[in-house]
């Protein structure tokens, strides 16, 4: 399948540091080699990197781990194709606009036989499931609010509505931000710890580097980071439970529900635990 | 106010060379030093990069440089800020999806009180007056067409008719794409020429740079390159007629049409004839 890996600050925060340790194991330390993407929300601007080579060897994932973009909410996602083409139109992360926002998603899994009624405001551009998901869950929040921006609990909300639809049909790991809130939800498998002040050190575990966050930071900063799987080895990373969807605002968890996933798909979920 | 360069080919074509010397007048040859923006059509997908910084000094242009993307249809836009802060979510070109195709437009111009009235379905994320008039033309395609797709020529028309509502209202130079047909329009000032066989040598006007297009082209190449000013100082350029709204598919130019500009506004034209 895929790796994803996301990032909601309080503070505009850059992400090479993680990115370097990420995009190795898009074939170097491990296998998803399939392209990869990145999603920076600067205020609400967005700037999306994609490439269909991999991560580890990529011009365009250089440039990411060499120039220090601020961002408050990060996406990223590295690709091993389980349905779509090796194409760039099936590299997430994925991005369309509602109520002037720039909307994005990732996702890890595998959805079976998804073919979702979309009544044509979001059509996806390539051929995975992910981006059909993607595109029912922005039709569905259109759908409930029409042009009128709902509360940040009211979304959350609508999000754990749509996302139980969609999590009966596979496993369904995604990351989902507007710029402002940060989801993530987690079928099989999906870490977070939050950096807060004492900061201290954090060594990758795909690269021999260590950061002392206590030297490039102030009280106010607080990062949450969430990865399919840790990418530090010396920090305490809390693993979110089946069906866990958690909403991140400036680098807190602001919001928990756990989404029912019907029996069938835990079995099916639990066979796909390890094919991450 | 700003720079626009654009370019159509039969075969997918690398842009290093066209973007090299486009890049210089972003700060270096001229003013136009308040962010860039990119996009590249491969086959449907579509990868957008933007910068705040001056083109020519941008890590993000440095890539663009020396990565050669291959793609049948890019647009550039170098920013000199007329409307809406220096900001990211104001720098060009412009992305949104229809009809699971992402359409791309960036603008040359100043619209004078230009507030269209929109309905929700595509909003502006910045504060220019170039989104406004992206997103007014996205809303009427869809409201004529429905989730139905049009052919080449009823697309024409209808931009043909959207283009002239929404120039009434001052320069509107732009460039607009869906990764098949690239729409240039003309209020004030605009060049294109097309390159094919046999081909020749070509030398930028702001970089001591010279490319034998003989030597890496084959028969069945066709490039059109549609820029503000030209780019090149050997190569006869055709210049746009106001009003002229022409539609390139893959480096040839298939349809044209002028559309009428009130009196009023060819004086204000007029009097921007040098602004760019």
């Amino acid at each position: 399948m895929c790796q994803l890996l996301g990032m909601s600050c309080a503070q505009p925060t850059d992400f090479t540091f993680s990115f370097t340790g990420f995009a190795a194991r898009g074939g170097h330390t491990d296998h998803h080699a399939d392209g990869f993407g990145v999603a920076f929300f600067e205020n609400k601007a967005c700037r999306v990197f994609i490439d269909n080579q991999p991560s580890c060897q990529s011009p365009v994932a250089e440039l990411i781990k060499n120039y220090p973009i601020k961002s408050r909410n990060v996406i990223a996602h590295i690709r091993k194709a389980t349905q779509g083409d090796i194409q760039l139109e099936n590299c997430h992360p994925f991005m369309r606009e509602l109520w002037g926002r720039h909307w994005i998603f990732a996702h890890n899994g595998d959805l079976l036989n998804y073919r979702p009624k979309l009544d044509g405001h979001y059509q996806p551009v390539g051929g995975t499931d992910s981006e059909q998901a993607f595109c029912y869950i922005m039709q569905g929040l259109r759908a409930r609010f029409g042009n009128r921006e709902p509360s940040s609990s009211e979304l959350f909300t609508a999000v754990e509505a749509l996302t139980q639809e969609i999590s009966r049909h596979g496993v369904f790991n995604f990351l989902f931000s507007n710029g402002r809130m940060l989801f993530a939800h987690c079928s099989t498998q999906l870490y977070y710890l939050v950096r807060a002040w004492p900061f201290a050190t954090a060594h990758l575990v795909d690269a021999d580097m260590t950061v002392d966050f206590s030297q490039t930071t102030c009280q106010d900063d607080r990062v949450a980071v969430i990865a399919t799987r840790p990418i530090t080895d010396n920090e305490n990373w809390v693993s979110f439970g089946p069906g866990q969807l958690t909403m991140f605002e400036r680098g807190q968890a602001i919001l928990h529900a756990v989404v029912p996933i019907p029996k069938a798909v835990q079995k099916t979920n639990a066979a796909n635990l390890n094919c991450v």
